[in-house]
């Protein structure tokens, strides 16, 4: 007889049993191609009070079976296979609940500098589902993606300009117009938005998102020119977090105006201050109906 | 004037600006001495629509000041602390509603094995609060504990105990009580609970109720004896993390019979089981009011 | 004219310049099918006192040019992408006499059980490579392997062996053979051998080399015969982590004994102790030649 | 019997054995107070072919004897202390010929901003001592400092000063000697150095020597003027990691021109690129005989 079966003394539920830090290979369909990721995943069923043990085992051979299967037979996208998970981990701990599953998963894009160079810049994928038995197995499901660029502080660039007018009169003129000194860093932004059903997200939409509201994004091979061109077009975009966060989630609105009020939204932006060893961070936990208001 | 207090254009409230990894030392005032702990701490207020940034370096200055006050004056315990820190941030941010600080610190114990050898044994102390400013001035904060210790699984040891018995017909009775090989491995559990206005909880008691509901606590120093006996004792113990959750919940609600319904409680416990890469993972979160139910 | 270019005031050469965290997904061919792993990388090479800064774009088109015609033809392993990169460096930084690269990567193998079960475990590649100019091109490079296991402490198992066998005088005898408990833990162990001019090193043959000296390898799926099995396997092969690292050196002289004197050997082992909060650790850095002493 | 004693089969040396990450806190007395660091570390002896294992609690044992030890009589300075703890592995570890300590710690100093404002501002210590028994117990040690500061990047610079002096050539004259936009980030910077018998070595020298060699130290709390101060400062000091370590290497030259030139000397410096998602870094390891040539 199953330990984990037996009845437990001292008896209360768990919100959350399951494994963590699984990693795995995982191939995914996209438009022209099939791309490898390495995944990381969590997975979880709730228990009841009755069950001593969970079945930690299942859990992995359901993504082992997944898995196998997608090397035949791509995955669509990451949230998706949350979801499929999500439904196999029901029906397989017949005492739960719920079900719960993470991952996450370096991805690549490749983009164009102005200057007509490509490069291959690298991107963290998250995608997460959570299921309930018995509301007629509700499945909620969100794609996110954790992004590197770059910020430049407003608030130093305005006092320099001050000092900077009052040393140079003779440069007060332009020094109205012109991108001035100022401290910038690295970033990083994570976007994360609800999926609901019948609807699909692209992650590389979110990714372009977040991109169009930094400073300016990265690059991982930029000759002089690239590098001068990146650098002033970033001082010409100064950003707070704050300003980051804002400017997300305005973009949001419009290109999801077709997403129902009750989708829930994540933004948060955190900036390796490079005049300080903290860092700067600005977050939004929210809905599209709150947004829209 | 200040770039932070311009209209911003685009205009969203955000739900946490502040700052993230700020490391201090912290003088705490224990029953009979000081400790000097090293805290890293996070720290937010909200930020309205009209408002365009936060005054970051506010959040500093705040920290600063109550700290350099505590090498005179040692805080009593670091919840207090960043309930102080949380109104301070309302004082000085005038256009917040809401304040939130986060410290996490090591923290060290004088622990005494059965032979009466002594061992100072290492554990992580959390502490939490959140403030409202158009509640009363509403706070809640919680004090938590992460403790390293050892969990040995109880159904490789039954499953065990049925093959040596097989194999070995002669000690089938010794076999029926003796502790039975089986994997177990190192376990980090996290119990965080809320602390209601006019109580007082202490961390050292969440550390010994983590540590007795483990299949043993660890120790930095063990000689062969000391190793035989908390080897044994572990294995006559043997614990999934569901059961480790479990029976803290049990103890809590022994413990803090006192404390209101309304008291919120976090419990997590990860094992890094020695027969997988991947980590077996339980939590409960809930309040006492629930689990007295 | 590039500011790179200039010569230094204070000038002194440096020992590695360069760019790290680089991550690309490398398309590796194998036996029977490509893989696609996601790479972090090092690159450096050194610089001459008369050169005031290193063009560090040109390391990072190195790896883009080399990534973009593995999609087309796989690398045929990682420590012969890291000579061609070596070399590239030293072609395109015309004032270096020495380039470094390393590159780390999660790799997976299927492993069968006895059961005869199949499960796909995950492990970490390393490769370096290390060129001089005026050596002949002299090339140095290894590949290295990252290995989850599991060790039983053969030392707590005496001592209770000792202490059950006193306190069940009647199974004195099966005692004395059979498994008994002790303490076990996750160990992490890396095999790293330099791979000399001519030869090959199959990083599959490492990666079995280190199982078979741990107590024993783990699985990330194990029903309930399996966990057994393993669990009283790593029992009856009871291991310090100073055998892990001797049994791996002694099997490397046998597998390797075509391999010449010189070639450099790293093995290392470190067991996460279920019984303490710190790790235990032991470690040989030497040559073929010592080791045939 | 010990069965780390034992005669083991298959027998090689060993280069480390023993435990790593021991967090314990120390006490260090500084000229005017004592401070509590919380140090993480590192202990090892090398094993003998002869003998099966070392005996791992020896070393935790000698660890806390000398810290108990400090709570009365504070420790002076961090390498010391692993001297100390060097020469106690060798008297209890009667097998081995050598042994090794390293210890890592957060560190905080008072910092004066040209304002006259004081911010205390977190640094890590780093101490390291080996001992070898048959060279009349002959010690080595050091002592390291990590800083995080700030570089501004002189290539970006003069490339974006020409842009902008072709856009503006109103502004030429000034645009000659006006600091100019460029990326800046956080930059991370390590100092190691020997410490030979009989000498002393400051890591507040240390710490000091690392600040005045970046574009600009950072600082926690920064009011908008001294923010435009430091903004300013830092963007008329651009920085090369390359430049970082040189100019530390010609002020350690100066300021240690008393030490032998035996001393080993370790720079490295590593800056969080705003504009890539990589880091650049920049190395020197060396003795201070070598930079004196």
């Amino acid at each position: 007889m199953d330990v984990q079966n037996l009845k437990p003394t001292g008896s209360f539920k768990l919100t959350r049993v399951g494994v963590t830090g699984i990693k795995k290979p995982i191939n995914v369909k996209r438009p022209d191609k099939v791309v490898t990721l390495t995944g990381e995943m969590d997975v979880f069923v709730d228990l009841p009070a009755s069950q001593k043990g969970s079945h930690l085992s299942r859990n992995v051979e359901i993504i082992s079976e997944i898995l196998d299967r997608s090397v035949r037979q791509p995955v669509l996208c990451l949230e998706d296979l949350c979801e499929e998970i999500c439904h196999m981990l029901l029906d397989r701990h017949e005492y739960a609940s719920s079900s719960e599953v993470r991952i996450s998963a370096d991805y690549f894009l490749e983009k164009a500098l102005d200057s007509g160079k490509k490069s291959l810049e690298g991107y963290k994928l998250i995608a997460k589902a959570t299921a309930k038995r018995n509301e007629e197995m509700a499945i909620k499901k969100l794609i996110g993606v954790e992004v590197i660029g770059m910020t430049t502080c407003p608030c130093a660039m305005e006092t320099v300009r001050k000092r900077l007018t009052a040393e140079h009169p003779e440069a007060a003129e332009c020094l109205k117009t012109m991108p001035v000194v100022t401290h910038n860093q690295r970033n990083e932004t994570t976007l994360m938005i609800e999926v609901p059903k019948g609807y699909e997200i692209e992650a590389d939409d979110l990714i372009q998102i977040v991109e169009d509201s930094l400073s300016s994004p990265t690059y991982e091979i930029l000759k002089r020119d690239d590098e001068a061109e990146i650098t002033l077009r970033a001082h010409e975009n100064p950003k707070f977090v704050e300003d980051v966060v804002r400017d997300i989630l305005g973009k949001i609105l419009i290109k999801y105006e077709n997403l129902p009020d009750s989708v829930v939204v994540t933004v948060r932006s955190e900036s390796e201050e490079s005049i300080h060893k903290h860092n700067a961070f600005a977050e939004r936990v929210t809905t599209l109906g709150e947004l829209r208001k």
